[in-house]
């Protein structure tokens, strides 16, 4: 995502009074977040974000706000999403911004923006923070995608407003941020409707977008706002999020960057060049929980879960981002088995405190960017780790993960071991809509079950290799070849062939609205972003806005 | 497929008097089905098909056995497939061969194969013709594949024989015929083990193979084909289909291609090379059906409905391979709807037959192919069209249908109508597990109920558009210009845009092994076959058996 070129890192820590492409106001139970793109405010040199087109700094606001609408604003339950702007709704993703991308940026942009589209989702059905679509002018291609995100979609019924996803017909691409899926899975629009509405340039309007189930009410422009915040207010009404609840403040995340070590207060990266190897340290809490949810309140943010799921959050989206040429991520803890099951506890007991909730959402949010980053992923199991609960999640969510059986010669520490939380059984679903036990063990069921009985047991690498939590577990006299051999053979495999395998494997079971747009409609977006027939010097994604047209290779693949 | 060269097109019919590569036997109730590839007898110059792989020419006669065990073998319930060399199994997809060939050629190679594979499947599922895999050698990548698509993998207990998913350390790119799908999907192998196994170049042998699930059962080498009988026998003694009953040969298919035409019996395609369109025209029968199952039997494979499935198979498999250029089908219909409707009765009451059974089941195959076809579909329903039962499938598997509305001008036939039957309620469910109305009609399920009360009703356009059935009904005024505009918006897009965005339209709802394998598995596997680090000067893929290393550009995308 360097592109290439020498560029600054992409830095994600953003707080609102920085904002330059959005408009956040709060109105009692509705929040109206308004998208007012600064034309001269793009993320690198290049481009202008004209008509409300979009680039990774923009979305990285959008980030931002959603992350503060849910934990700064307890008494939000309706989000209406809409534009600054008079006469645009929003032109989607910027395409000269696409145009001069590489290939990793461009995947690795939509992969972003298709997690806070997730997000957006996720708000309205389990934060009861629901996102409702305002569209006030033409709605292109991601903007319609960012509009398809929201539970409702209420459109100005002008000779101006229109929803289209011209990718295909403009630009020789899919509309790849889940467009496509949620036009058919979620909407279900109807498939032949589907294929004529992709291919048309200048999109739909009025009526038509209503009867063909592209939008869900249809207004006078100069009624738009008005029912807008009538249904959000409807919605609003409905919600169990507290409407005198007092937010949490998320204050700047504070990280060091050192040369090749990245540090938080939790969570310490090492990155190995040569190896292309980051070894994460994720740090257990140092004190015991406070003894309820006014405890947590209390606290606010240096709440060690709340820390820990910004702080690794981060780190995700800077090695993703910044470092792609870093193949291979590797998890260790360190810390209290004892501590991090007693916060499990507390959130687990909790799990009715809006607070609470929003803390276990955000760990969520979290471990399912790892399940889908393109990066292999290792845990690392040995004396002094903390591998339980919420922190076992990162030994589900690797690849592999090898243990230390038996002590480490000179080292006083007893054997590590491994232990199960109630937050191991149903916190943290994946993408799939499983917990990784459940997907871990989609052959034997049973398993999971029997697991279930030994929370809080501390499993030893013999125990945690014969429960199938663990993939090896070498002893202190293998421990140092084999782990080295492993990081070692990982590194020389092609980068390409290791995302396709880590993508196929990771996700057996059901599959939801989120696997298939990671697992199907991304896969495919990123073969055509490597085709001539988008990239290439005639493609449609070169020639767009040149006045050429483009020249294709008209055979079938 | 013409893989760039100036080459002879690839012909699908073969018999087994002509096979080089299969050796069949039958005994009573169970085949055997034994794989000796002939090194020299590749489809093109340039590689050897040494160690039983295989290239297309191998699996085009796979194929055809599978088709003829159905159709010419009601008395078999397993077939046991195992190599016919002393010291191997199978190697896999020769790679040479996947080195020299196109991108294009790679594709519909794996797509061809993944319809067969998935057939064995079916055969289990449906037929009641069970394949069992005999083990006896080193079984690697697309060897290991076809050993999963069986329902029992029965391995020898030697010092020579493992199994092995070496495609992404050795070739830099996926077990991409489903392997790494079923291995989690299907075996629910766990996937730290999977992930495993699927960088072991060398394979797992012996104990680690039946503990990881790989296999289902381990022999001494001595006992291996004693025991694959004894399994086989037990399996084929659960079978429904008729010990006693007679086969049908499926006698060499006529087909003339003439210029730009391509005729069978009771199917025709016109090319237009100049607009990169087929128009495919599907004759209805021209007698009415034998009264009962004793007829069709009898008549063997002319019935109209198995040599439509046959001339229908041949015709895509085809133009798929040897017409890439051609991008958009164009389905029409000629004949009488009364008599479609008709053979479907028959078809529907003799279910129980198990010829019957096979006719329909080799029709939902060929649909099937339709749906997964790399090309845009549209239907064109016209007057003296017969778009009724089995073949309305062929325009609800479209992408877009036009219907003319009314009568033509100076046409004294009436006006066209279309018409359901029971056969389009279950008979031929897509990859998705859905018919094609349930998946049409995903967001109202009540539709489908709404249209069974409506079956052997005459729909004229206004009727059929109401009911959601086709997608545009332009009157004879407007029909030539929009069809013909129509036409050629398609053939003005991007060929690579459109794969991916009809990949993505036409499988909503529920995700199966299937849709996995042609969604997922295989449009990361394209992305791969695209890549440098495979298919570069210095890719895996490239240098493979040169002696040389690849060279990986290391970014993660």
């Amino acid at each position: 995502m360097t592109d290439g070129r020498a560029l600054t890192p992409i830095d994600f820590r953003i707080e609102p009074s920085r904002y330059r492409h959005w408009k956040l106001s709060i109105d009692g139970r509705v929040a109206i977040l308004a998208m007012d793109v600064k034309e001269d405010g793009g993320l690198r040199p290049g481009y202008e974000l004209k008509l409300n087109s979009y680039d990774l700094g923009v979305d990285i606001e959008l980030y931002d706000a959603l992350q503060r609408l849910r934990f700064g604003h307890p008494e939000v339950g309706a989000v209406i999403l809409t534009s600054g702007k008079e006469r645009i709704f929003c032109a989607g993703a910027n395409i000269r911004m696409l145009g001069q991308s590489s290939h990793g940026f461009k995947v690795n942009f939509c992969k972003f923006t298709n997690e806070t589209r997730n997000a957006i989702e996720e708000a309205a059905a389990e934060s009861r923070q629901v996102w409702i679509c305002a569209i006030n002018g033409p709605c292109a291609g991601g903007g319609y995608e960012l509009a398809l995100a929201c539970e409702r979609i209420i459109m100005a019924d002008d000779g101006n407003t229109s929803v289209a996803l011209p990718e295909t017909p403009l630009l020789a691409v899919l509309p790849g941020t889940g467009g496509l899926t949620r036009l058919v899975d979620k909407r279900h629009v109807r498939r032949d409707r589907a294929d004529v509405f992709c291919t048309l340039e200048e999109g739909i309007k009025g009526k038509r977008a209503l009867d063909w189930g592209l939008v869900d009410e249809l207004v006078p422009r100069s009624r738009l706002e008005e029912t807008a915040r009538q249904r959000a207010a409807e919605v609003a009404a409905r919600t169990d999020r507290p409407a005198a609840g007092r937010g949490i403040a998320l204050r700047p995340l504070d990280r060091t960057i050192d040369g090749d070590r990245i540090a938080y207060a939790h969570v310490a990266c090492a990155i190995d060049r040569a190896r292309g190897v980051a070894e994460i340290t994720v740090g257990g809490p140092s004190v015991p929980p406070p003894a309820d949810a006014a405890g947590i309140h209390g606290l606010g943010d240096p709440f060690w879960p709340l820390a820990l799921a910004r702080q690794l959050d981060d780190l995700i989206l800077h090695l993703r981002t910044n470092e792609e040429q870093i193949g291979l991520w590797v998890f260790k803890t360190a810390g209290s088995a004892d501590l991090v099951e007693a916060y499990d506890r507390l959130l687990a007991d909790q799990q009715g405190d809006w607070l609470a909730r929003e803390i276990r959402l955000f760990l969520k949010r979290t471990l399912k960017r790892i399940d889908v980053s393109a990066r292999s992923v290792f845990a690392l199991i040995e004396p002094g780790s903390c591998f339980a609960g919420t922190l076992l999640e990162l030994a589900l969510a690797a690849d592999r993960s090898y243990m230390l059986a038996g002590a480490r010669e000179g080292d006083s520490r007893p054997p590590t071991t491994l232990r199960l939380t109630e937050m191991n059984f149903g916190a943290y679903p994946m993408a799939n809509g499983l917990t990784r036990l459940s997907s871990r063990f989609l052959g034997e069921p049973g398993r999971v079950d029997d697991l279930k009985g030994r929370i809080g047991q501390d499993l030893d690498a013999a125990a945690a290799a014969e429960a199938g939590l663990v993939t090896v577990t070498p002893d202190d006299i293998d421990w140092d070849d084999e782990v080295r051999l492993a990081l070692e053979e990982r590194a020389a495999f092609s980068p390409d062939a290791l995302t396709g395998m880590e993508a196929s494997l990771r996700f057996a079971g059901p599959e939801t609205l989120e696997t298939k747009i990671f697992g199907r409609l991304s896969a495919w977006q990123n073969w055509i972003f490597q085709r001539p027939n988008a990239v290439g010097a005639k493609g449609g994604l070169s020639v767009y806005g040149t006045g050429q047209r483009s020249e294709f290779d008209r055979r079938r693949v």
